[in-house]
């Protein structure tokens, strides 16, 4: 994690740390297997403790609650259970991409097996949604029922965005636009729900808890555009990957699809993507594809869109002040580094 | 389905498969695959509409609700919620367990694949426990909280369950107690609960709350030992499955786990289990064995014994009348009609 982002919120995410912790512990143990696997997953256990994820959806809600609100402790619950929804989503999907390894460890199912990896994301989806009854007796019991909805909407959202995606790797013909809605459902719709949990459980007014959910919307599916970018142009300093490393693994990210949907490029690309393995000849010819149509100007171009609805829709919110300037500040930091 | 079963309950049947049908098609659908999949798990779409399953824990709810109030509309929405906590449960488990078919239809996995079956059980969870959201404005807003904890705290249970009974498949020393303890919370958990949310949804008194939980948990473990009786000395007639049909697949259920647990036993069991295909004459054996330690007649007294715990927990309700009767027959038939 970089330096800004830790000089910031360290003292907040080790509070996100604890806070998941304790309330995972504080359960009687049934199934020995089952918390030992949580343990590991979190990073609980064993000599590499509490290096685990930069948490932002997390982050997000206790960010928007101390904007709204001047503290977030009240929102921590739903912190807890946005963190736990994320990470249950991850061991699944790890099983579905046959994934063997996560932040260089192994991933639940590579490390047990796939029947209790499902179990291990089955149960921790469980303890998300238990954690948000934590948020009683401090929020009303309506604003209980707002977030319950708030949050089961955007799981049912990430499930069907998984749904997409996973039916995407069997189609040749998935365009732009469908795959923008397939990652604003996989992605963004937890971090909407992530931003908009944290406004509705600090204050009752619909167009501020509205502004903050368009934030989250907006800067969930820039991010993941901006990755699709670095994937293909990032500076492999700056990644941690190789640079066109999503050229070498034949990913139909964003840019990708813009040369499938090209009436001029569809067919090279086409030939080049059914290839086993590219060839460093073969990657300079996806880029030059990638050149004739301008792609990196328009991924680029598309990103800066969702970017600037989201600084839009947080100026909407008319909330101001330190607490909100960090907000810009974080938005900034995922995306804004690199221009 | 027996006659019974039908004669008695067949509009409440039927009014619980519309309100499930009713409440997920209200949804907007973001992924088609992922409502084709409902559809076709829940027997919503093709030939065999309506055929799908006995609805034993909806309907046990809603007959606890109406023993405690007269009516049970007001508990359709936590109805609707524990079928489809039971088939999500059931969608994961196909995967575990290999399993190609369940009610004579390809499975989820088989007919799809591992992912998009994850996947569908994932959503068809979050449909679950969005469709608690309905039981408002009829309910108090603490009896939505309490809703959500106990069926989110039987759920965990089920989870634990699952992972318990996974890892006794690799286990040569699972004693009888442990089993036990894991059929408890992989299936009487989610019954308990059923019974449980009837209740709480219709009274705010403890003690007739924890009565109908407690007949619930103690009738589901009577059900599982039941069905591992039949599984071995069950007539092919009743069962619909050949007689000795766990000793084929040999299956290490209750019965069996008394043998391996025996000291005169142990060892003639364990090598007959340790064979790739059991014959005739080693069913024949098994048989003695389970005979020499009188393990029928003390699979049928534990049984005995937690279905007279369920009855004693029925009549601490203190509720009577045709409507607390019906629970006492709907026991008696999944029981008492072998005796």
């Amino acid at each position: 994690m970089s330096q800004w982002y830790l000089e910031n919120f360290a003292p907040i995410l080790m509070e996100i740390e604890d806070s998941m912790q304790t309330f995972a512990h504080r359960r009687p143990q049934v199934a020995p297997l089952f918390w030992e696997i949580v343990d590991y997953h979190f990073q609980w256990s064993g000599e590499t403790k509490r290096a685990g994820g930069k948490k932002l959806r997390p982050l997000l809600a206790l960010l928007v609650a101390r904007a709204i609100r001047g503290d977030y402790h009240h929102a921590m619950p739903a912190a807890v259970a946005l963190e736990m929804v994320h990470n249950f989503t991850l061991i699944h999907d790890d099983i579905m991409d046959n994934s063997p390894e996560r932040r260089h460890r192994q991933t639940v199912w590579s490390k047990w097996n796939i029947s209790q990896a499902i179990n291990a994301g089955d149960g921790i989806y469980t303890l998300a949604m238990m954690s948000l009854l934590d948020l009683l007796p401090d929020c009303s019991p309506q604003a209980l029922a707002d977030a319950y909805q708030t949050l089961l909407s955007a799981c049912l959202a990430t499930v069907e965005g998984q749904v997409l995606d996973i039916g995407f790797e069997t189609r040749s013909d998935v365009t732009p636009d469908e795959y923008i809605q397939m990652i604003a459902h996989k992605s963004a719709a937890l971090i909407s729900c992530s931003a908009k949990l944290g406004a509705r459980l600090s204050t009752e007014q619909a167009s501020v808890i509205q502004g903050y959910a368009d934030f989250g919307w907006n800067i969930g599916i820039a991010f993941q555009i901006w990755d699709d970018y670095l994937g293909i142009w990032g500076q492999e300093s700056e990644t941690g990957k190789s640079a066109t490393s999503d050229i070498e693994g034949k990913k139909k990210s964003y840019p990708a699809l813009l040369a499938f949907q090209d009436a001029q490029t569809h067919d090279a690309i086409d030939k080049l993507y059914r290839k086993e393995v590219l060839s460093q000849s073969d990657i300079a010819q996806v880029l030059e594809i990638l050149q004739s149509i301008n792609a990196q100007d328009r991924t680029q171009a598309l990103m800066q869109d969702y970017y600037h609805k989201a600084l839009a829709s947080l100026d909407s919110t008319n909330i101001s002040g330190p607490n909100q300037q960090i907000l810009r500040d974080l938005a900034a930091f995922f995306i804004e580094r690199a221009f």
